[in-house]
């Protein structure tokens, strides 16, 4: 860690910063520039976190060196993570992809769709059963009658499950339907949910906040990997940005980074990343190309009449055509000119 | 609502479209432009919510003409809302002033606190006791002991307490020692913890998310009216933007735009908006300038040894002299010419 | 067009407004809402894009039914756009890379890069001769002697070259020695200069604007065709966001959008897209699976002393690595099973 | 200067960065820690400035300790900057407004605005003659005409003029007619034009880009300042976030971190700001209140017919009214208390 002192830090003020951390057991390294003042500051990653340095009087900014994360980073755990769930691994060297409704609706509306997909090529089924709305107006979800219709499919096709819990009161009954927990945008920042989570023996789908910076949502893996629950699935969903005509800016680079800085499987939602149907196959392809470990996309019979996020959702027809695009040895150069 | 169809839109589909529409009750005006074909909606805001129109095949884009709140818009209640606690009414004509430390830290911390803003002419203490933190290795407040301490400092006071619920497990608990329940920023969309509190017979005061929209946030404030609870309280914090010298942005316009659109009492907080102790007071002169009903601001006997959010807390000194000026009639052009 | 009248528009409003509107030989719909009223505007693009209609008094909110650029919209022209460049084609089956330094160094810089991105299946190079820099104390580029010596690579190797033109006053300097003219980010809405290219006799390839929307973006390419230059390049460069681990967010979902609304084509630039060279393979092959026409990668011999934007630059073996790569048939779910 | 080194940087990537320092002339502190290795810089800033750290082999992320502005810092000129256009001084103990038209229209318009705004107080007379469009069809300006009519309405009325220059090739004839010249938002970073104002002799109006950092801004400043020209003014016009309602996001923190930063003076153009006459007046008294040295607000006669940004003008009448209540002593709490 780095200190930038303030051009006008007085030599008390040195003194005093420097005393307070050599009391901690901070080793540091004193070097005055030609403008500036900077002191780094050695010591356990465990030491530093807890250092209250950036309201020392006298500093004028504070540089983080390492990593905030310890857990969720490579340098921890060189190897990739593979997460299983059922005979599906998330993180090995096939892909894997998440589909179904946004919402549960009916048993014939998810168990169409489950075997539509299950068909397809799909490795898991979502559906929603509690469902974050903007409005208190709008559909919020069939609750645990959603949750017991999803688990019902899933057991005829074989497919594990994932559902979201939007709400730690929920935990214990979510969990005892589905394969894997979900925490929504919304939630990325529920610090109590992550905890509670982090203590369920199941894995987490972790999405990203629409508004969070990569290293938080790596910090909010953190909290549930430092609770003991090693299997957290990122999700990359979109983040909010001034462009409008999608209803998010789906930010593929997240992918290589996350690859880069943690060992975590990353998936990528391009139905919710895009708003729209007719983006979620490019965007599909243009994912796995990244990296992603697969992807988590929204499939409704009937998207005209679906109860949320219509229009961002395939027809069973789209989905099916889109999986044999995606199985195909298509992208690259090459390819295109042979095409 | 109006409905833009798409170029290609099919007879056929248009047809289907006002037939689905005439079905449920809406009034539809049919409109052949140059180059589009739109279709007006007329019936009630209830029914129109709850039409899945954006995925009806052969619809490019839907255009809501009414906001999307009720409860919380100004034509459905013209008159300012004004918000009693204990004797402050915050929505009145004067401005309030919430002062006190991000967390509370021991009770010398908050009962000096206490005392010193009340001096200066705080209206209500604040004082976290559970704290968001984006690293599970941070301080996370003192939980129902800081609570204790803070309903101790407020007797002694007499001052209103007011202090962050972030989970609705512990909804109850928080209640019995607070006189306002704070919503934080990353909560804003928690809809469960949104309606509890709606149920709850405590004021809430919902601060706006990290990026989210005025509608949003008033949406928010939706879930909560909707419940029954009236006594809703906005606080403008800052949104996330590119610019990084700040901690946020504070968007201050949100004070005219809530005020036009809204008759809920709105707050400003220059403390989480800035991130710099150096720009609260300016910001806090802007602040009710622009028409704020009142202030949340951190003060913290030393801010250098806080626990959590020093960088951005005035010192007692600075709070009492920020007070001071912003109790003369000190701002606008005239004045300046004279000072 | 559409316009949304505020609640309390009075009778004397509304019939001024359509007065106002059917003397300029528009056709007007009245629509009476529960809540609103609205007024659906009927006439030729042309008329009504030049309707003072926002200022109108009684005017809440103006929707846009038509896409308010012509020329580069898909529906005046159906098929892409395929623009030829020498020998090579932007915007036909095969993908086009463009390579080559951020800046022009030196004879032998150029000269080797050209060389060897040649070798490795580059179809154009570029080069940059002035240089866009936030401060005026960096490296600026060395002006015409870069122009000669990157037309002298091109030469050399038969790649036609590319290059940015910053200012009007050089525009006909930098056309001597370029075979396509590039606009930079910072440029999207000089319009001057929009103009000035929209009347030379070379392709431009348009990067968009840090903060462009994709709308605006269309709009600035609509000023170069309008002045009569058909060859227009788009290229996505990231846009700005609060994400700080890359340098920009590379938003690839506008590939699919521009190929939805537009027939021009579209190239992705890696290398500002995310300032880190780590990133840009696999985001390459990213934007080709998005189904982008190409790719602008920026490659320099020596990254480490190279004068500008070293970090996002490859050396010329990772260059080759990736070229190779992208030229096998390798992404897709069933690729990397096999892999 | 620090460089914080890459983890896996071998002792060979270490000892060659250090050497190519030192012979440059920069002394390097070498600094171990736990995780990483951190090497700090010593030297000018302009030896600093033109290395290319960021491109060495080893080197993860390069922290800059100084501000990278100088003739802008404070440090430089301690003093704030006042700038004296005619009788008025900017950046003095009075706060300046500019008013007028978004566009010079006519010669009735620009002479009815200009007596108007003078009475009512008005410092500056603004008139765009050449105006930045999104499309290619909406109304450009008058051209040189404007600036006509906009210098005969300065001198009948005793007002310095301002207009906007956005092409380097007009400088010399805009210069003419008028007393300040304005850069647009748009060519923020047209370096080309920041350097030809910079050897103008006239003061420069310098708005905020719409995507644009403050340390972006103040680098941009910097440019017109390294060519001789000391007179810069800034101005603030929002910045573009995800919110909708207003048209861009007025940033009034920047003005005391640019007090704190810099000793260049700096007003805010509410109108753009929020793009609603609205607002304007509350905007304004909060940019005030914040401490800026004065205001830009788009006034018309007759904003319904105005041919640009009517939505945000203020009518004649509103514009007194405002000026009126800027002139009393009006706000701060107890202000409010007695109103």
């Amino acid at each position: 860690m780095i200190l930038v002192l303030e051009q006008d830090a007085s030599r008390e003020q040195v003194d005093r910063i420097v005393t307070m951390l050599e009391k901690k057991g901070v080793k540091v390294h004193y070097s005055k520039g030609v403008d500036k003042t900077i002191l780094g500051l050695i010591g356990s990653k465990q030491t530093l976190s807890r250092l209250p340095v950036e309201r020392f009087s006298g500093v004028e900014k504070v540089v983080h060196v390492s990593e905030p994360f310890k857990l969720a980073g490579r340098s921890f755990h060189p190897e990739p993570s593979r997460i299983r769930v059922g005979e599906v691994v998330i993180g090995g060297e096939d892909p894997v992809v998440i589909a179904g409704p946004c919402s549960v609706e009916s048993r014939e509306q998810i168990l169409e769709t489950a075997r539509s997909v299950k068909k397809a090529g799909a490795g898991l089924l979502r559906g929603g059963a509690f469902k974050p709305r903007s409005s208190p107006y709008s559909f919020q979800g069939l609750g645990e009658e959603g949750l017991k219709l999803l688990a019902e499919a899933g057991e005829e096709t074989g497919l594990p499950v994932i559902s979201e819990v939007m709400d730690p009161e929920n935990l214990d009954m979510v969990k005892e339907y589905v394969d894997v927990l979900q925490l929504g945008a919304r939630n990325m920042q529920n610090f109590h949910l992550l905890k509670k989570v982090g203590r369920a023996d199941k894995p987490v789908l972790l999405k990203r906040g629409l508004s969070a910076t990569i290293e938080e949502w790596l910090m909010s893996a953190e909290y549930i990997l430092n609770e003991g629950n090693p299997n957290v699935i990122l999700c990359e969903r979109g983040i909010r940005t001034f462009e409008t005509h999608t209803r998010n800016t789906l930010d593929l680079s997240a992918v290589p980074v996350i690859k880069h800085l943690s060992h975590l499987p990353i998936l990528v939602d391009p139905s919710h990343g895009t708003g729209k149907w007719r983006y979620v196959a490019p965007m599909s392809r243009a994912a796995l190309a990244a990296g992603a470990d697969g992807l988590m996309v929204e499939v409704h019979p009937d998207p005209e009449s679906a109860l949320s996020d219509g229009p961002q959702s395939l027809t069973l027809e789209n989905f099916h055509s889109m999986m044999k695009e995606l199985h195909q040895p298509a992208v690259g150069m090459q390819a295109r000119q042979n095409a």
